[in-house]
């Protein structure tokens, strides 16, 4: 089980980088955490609590900082991994969801048969904020016949409340650490 | 060792997409590969063939479609990882390389301080064609005092030269499918 002092190794390893990308945003970066092999070990481990080789048929990974994630989640889990991807990027044919933004608003896509009716899924991204990415890949699963199990994240931002709309479709949204 | 039926089941999970991203090109999709949990195993260990965990400090990963592996591969090798990215992508200050591309030209950049000097560094991307994206990586980490231990690949396009560049420059390439 993930203890506090693993807690407080993986916040160590998290930079806050004030006005980025824009001014105002206090940004969490992850990469410092990445790139510190027992670091992400640790994190993969924790993302990974309560879920066995097995129990899951495949990651659905968010582009792009989330593919780092569930590409070492999948190993883990030994489990394949299906790409969520901005507009255009997927070679083949796509079901796509679009979502509001602050301003305008952004678009997501999965191929289609990408997940087999009632695959069992795990969703993966490296911070959850208002959840806008995370329910529309949610939607996108639940479109493309999956049954998700979970949402992991490395990062939650609570006060933005996407975590308690993941959990109040019932999907059971976990992170590790919060802002 | 990776054997020719290994080859063979790897190779049956490539898709060939025409014309994308524009016509003329077979894009080689490898989405179905990773999807596929057997298939990406295969795949992880096949690039990890001859290095052991503790032989490299870092995946290298160059964005997007290289993270989903590099994440596996940093897990496989129990290693950090270290992204790529396009300009503007990293929050912190930035090395970064420029490269011309058939028409125009393109940039990738990595933090400073991302690798500490004289760590080994294994490159990832999924596919090589004419190397321009994998040379100004290897410039990157030699900029940022990486010590390059060799470019993984799932796909080479050997017609296009990518991978002889990088041979030429002692930088060890390989692939495990070739087009």
């Amino acid at each position: 089980m993930t203890s506090s002092a693993d807690i407080t190794r993986l916040q160590a390893l998290i930079r806050t980088i004030p006005d980025f990308p824009e001014p105002g945003i206090q940004f969490r970066d992850i990469t410092a955490l990445l790139a510190d092999a027992d670091g992400l070990t640790l994190a993969l481990d924790a993302m990974a609590e309560g879920l066995a080789p097995g129990d899951v048929d495949a990651v659905v990974a968010v582009e792009a900082r989330g593919f780092l994630l569930a590409g070492g989640l999948a190993h883990r889990l030994h489990c394949g991994v299906v790409p969520v991807r901005k507009p255009g990027k997927l070679p083949g044919p796509t079901l796509g969801v679009s979502y509001a933004l602050e301003y305008g608003e952004d678009r997501l896509e999965m191929h289609q048969g990408a997940l087999r009716p009632g695959a069992r899924i795990l969703v993966v991204d490296d911070l959850i904020a208002t959840g806008g990415t995370a329910l529309a890949t949610g939607e996108l699963v639940t479109r493309a016949g999956g049954h998700i199990v979970g949402f992991r994240f490395l990062i939650d931002l609570p006060e933005l409340g996407g975590a308690a709309k993941l959990a109040a479709r019932g999907w059971s949204p976990r992170a590790l650490l919060s802002y």
